[in-house]
């Protein structure tokens, strides 16, 4: 059923390129972001939002910083006309935004968005006319001469009624399907619109070359606006935009190139909403700014409540794996990626940077008001010791010795995989409780007490298996004392073979934590785990739930 | 909250490049595909996939025609093991297939890879070690050399391995990390790799320069491969390969340019499943080869079933907007663009195309059995005249006079816009024969005779208001004269303004449809249909349905 020999390539390369733009390394300062979500991305919707949803939608745009936003195609329906009218008549444009409005070459449609944008403080008209051999051919059957008067006929009628209304109006035009468009047809409609409007430095017009369709690989673009950014005519004049769909999954290649090729300015979506395949995604444009080090002009630091908007009122999911956004995309469930990111936040503490450089993650989840714990380590069967042993550590205070950690990793990597789930913070914690910590059967030590002389000893006195012992018995030091004690009650042979403790800053009293390994004779290695507010009493727990944890294995 | 001084470029351009790939327009060969689906993607999946769904993917990627498939990482997982074995021992390998196995440079990991993929027919070794700045300072603690030692080692103990273990074995080395690696640093390590291996032409070995994460600008990252292919050792001897992620939503790009300069094999997922925003998207890659002409060596002709099996296996859901295979994709719901898809299909068909170029459309949804009716052209409050229209034909056959299609399009918009919701064909439909269909209250004819001379003679038997009339008069023809009689009968004035019918294809039996416009003194312009198997007796019904619509907005 695919046949390749029933396409071709529809774009058109320019016949010749400087490559400039290819020797530059990165976007270095933040064009001009013009939000195209009230039109294009609105009118790509299933649903397209209504009065109230396109007000908050509006609202959250500037509160973002966005200072252009295109709030509709007023001469094409109802709804787009009462909600400019709303704008307009309720005084909702700040200062320094300004509104933009989409008309085509058309007179009655140039005159009535005239008409609808009456009373703005600004307005941008931006105004177009297909350009692309297609459309030439199949749609208006009409020559490339015809086609360029429609241009110059609109171009001619926007001036003059923009004389005519009081206001402060910008002019943008742009020869839609520009990439099916021969790039020196392109250009010669472009300069004619130029003639006819007459931009100066001072009132410059912005000349709006978009990816309609996306139809080329994204340097062949690039070259394109190279092309044209030096061909235009009034260029000093001339504000150089770039509108980008996603057909071909690059439109942010597409931007991000054409700006280092000559491009100003970007219209752009929020979640790479728009037509078909979205408009491209400003989040990602911003982002990609950011975290080079550019400041983006768009602050996008409350994501979660960006990403609840926009699925309200669009009605349309935010992708798991969305640049930035998505709930994944900080997400490390394998091993080593966990272990690499729990080094590098150490490291990163340890060393009190402020430069950002944690593998695998990168942005700082907190900078766009994500969370470690939730959004960065997440566990499940494909996870290792080092992501599993962090999560404890950060949420719950408990750093493991290396081995326990080891031991503790597959623990709950083997409850993942026969529950076939991922595990929240609280169930990796429950099972860390279930499985070392504070183990009472079929040991218990109700008692200790000390004396000290060249060697410590200890009388101890314990429940084992229901049955009171007095216990005593002499060692190194404390905990080895009562580990002698317990071999002698019980009769077995055990060594203490790994000891550690640290103070537990949660909870609302100050405790202690203690982690004992024991090694065994008879049986495999041995973990447990003990908490108490004193620190002796913490490591007398975790040692007995070592040894209660061989008991068990026994049975 | 956001503190762009943070950031700063983490990767590293080369420090000479010759540009050759910017030269270039597009990719003209399929490359070499590896599916890393199965690991990558599996690994990054908050539910892993179990065996059964693992067996029914991989069938999938084999169907899709893929020919290396890396089928996990052996040595880290129970699932992954038993997965690999079930492959191998139950012969499910196809000849032409390689599946390739992850493996780190660590002396025990290795040595379980071997083991695991004991008895496969042909087996890729993956063998990777991270390479980074980061890595290495925060991660390994390690200083160049003796990460470039791991590396070695690494190749050491595979080769050794390789030669003890029977099977037929090929190789890929990883600089993991790569983008964040000094490119020369990277070809260092690489060379010493491929020291060790000596690989031949007839027997190469893959480099494969990941896009671990994605940090740089596209262009960068073809700057680097070009630079490494030019400097790799035994390159008549390497496959260079290439395995890009997309937390700059560039992914795509990094790939398509990276195989303008040099890369050969590209390893990706399904719908850009994989770590955090997950791996290159393998079908987008394809489908952007084929809407060039290029045959990319994969079928995804059945891509709702794709779509099907991916979304049960990986809980994942295909976003509407991803290229080529969601919902929304081919998806036009604003009037300009189903205007010019009417129109750009109409030319086709007229023409007999081979060749596609819709507007809007860069690909046929038939070659991937996606419809033209339920995805393309979608009705809502921003549908069109012509978008309607279109549906109404082609969906069910009637093809409404043009200036009957503009108001049937705001009827229809209206309907959506109050609805506040997308209108399915069929409800389309509904709205046509509720508003102009067959109306015959209060006027119905019963019946019509003709009699023919320098004038038409019609004798109606109406219905009017419930009282039955003979009425008698004349015109041009029939129409004319039935309408001549039945304005004497009402004694209003109005004018038949336009006339057309047409065969109706659809349905059971040939039938006929009339459309009927008429123009009044005292009220607005009025439309009416009908449908008979009698050519006459449609158009009459049409007529009639018009004058019905006409007394209805009296009341």
């Amino acid at each position: 059923m695919m046949d390749a020999s029933k396409y071709a390539p529809g774009y058109y390369p320019p016949k010749e390129n400087e490559y400039r733009w290819v020797k530059k390394d990165h976007v270095e300062q933040a064009p001009i972001w013009c939000s195209v979500d009230l039109r294009d991305g609105n009118q790509a919707l299933v649903v397209p939002m209504d009065l109230e949803e396109k007000l908050e939608f509006y609202k959250m745009l500037v509160a973002i910083g966005f200072k252009e936003i295109e709030v509709g195609f007023p001469a094409a329906s109802e709804t787009e006309y009462e909600f400019l009218r709303t704008l307009i008549d309720n005084d909702m444009i700040p200062e320094d935004v300004t509104i933009q409005v989409l008309t085509q070459c058309r007179d009655h449609i140039i005159r009535k968005t005239f008409e609808a944008v009456k009373g703005a403080p600004r307005a941008i008209i931006h105004f177009y006319n297909s350009t692309s051999v297609a459309q030439r051919e199949q749609v208006f059957k009409k020559s490339k001469e015809e086609i360029k008067q429609i241009a110059i006929e609109g171009a001619k009628l926007v001036k003059k009624l923009s004389q005519e209304y009081e206001g402060n109006f910008l002019f943008e035009y742009s020869p839609e399907s520009f990439t099916g468009t021969e790039p020196d047809y392109a250009l010669e409609v472009c300069n004619a619109v130029l003639d006819v409007m007459q931009p100066t430095p001072d009132k410059p017009m912005i000349i709006n070359l978009p990816v309609t369709v996306e139809m080329s690989m994204p340097h062949i673009y690039a070259n394109q606006i190279e092309y044209c950014s030096d061909r235009l005519n009034y260029r000093d004049s001339v504000i150089l935009s770039t509108h980008p769909h996603n057909d071909r999954g690059t439109g942010v290649a597409d931007t991000e190139l054409a700006l280092l090729a000559g491009a100003q300015r970007v219209e752009c979506c929020l979640f790479g909403n728009g037509e078909r395949t979205g408009n491209v995604d400003a989040i990602t444009l911003a982002m990609n700014m950011y975290t080079h080090g550019v400041d983006p002009k768009l602050d996008f630091s409350n994501m979660p409540e960006i990403v609840e908007i926009y699925e309200r009122v669009c009605r349309m999911p935010v992708s798991d794996r969305q640049p930035y956004a998505g709930n994944l995309v900080f997400a490390a469930f394998s091993g080593s990626h966990q272990d690499a990111i729990a080094k590098g936040m150490h490291y990163r503490e340890d060393k009190e940077l402020h430069q950002w450089s944690v593998p695998y993650i990168p942005l700082d989840p907190h900078d766009i008001s994500r969370t470690y714990d939730a959004d960065v380590i997440r566990i499940n069967s494909q996870s290792g010791k080092g992501g599993i042993g962090y999560i404890l550590e950060t949420a719950y205070g408990y750093t493991l010795p290396a081995k326990m950690r080891e031991h503790f990793g597959y623990t709950v990597k083997s409850v993942s995989d026969h529950a076939h789930k991922e595990l929240a913070p609280e169930e990796v914690l429950e099972i860390f409780e279930k499985t070392y910590l504070n183990k009472d059967i079929p040991v218990y030590v109700r008692e200790a007490h000390f004396q000290q002389g060249p060697l410590t000893s200890a009388h101890v006195t314990a429940l084992i298996g229901g049955k009171k012992m007095e216990l005593t018995a002499r060692g190194n030091g404390r905990l080895d004392a009562v580990c002698n004690a317990l071999k002698e009650g019980l009769g077995i042979e055990f060594r203490l073979q790994t000891y550690q403790e640290h103070a537990l800053e949660q909870g609302s009293h100050s405790r202690a934590a203690g982690y004992v390994g024991i090694e065994w004779e008879d049986r495999t290695f041995t973990w447990g785990a003990g908490t108490d507010t004193d620190i002796i009493r913490a490591s007398i727990k975790a040692l007995v739930s070592a040894i209660n944890n061989g008991l068990k294995e026994e049975e």
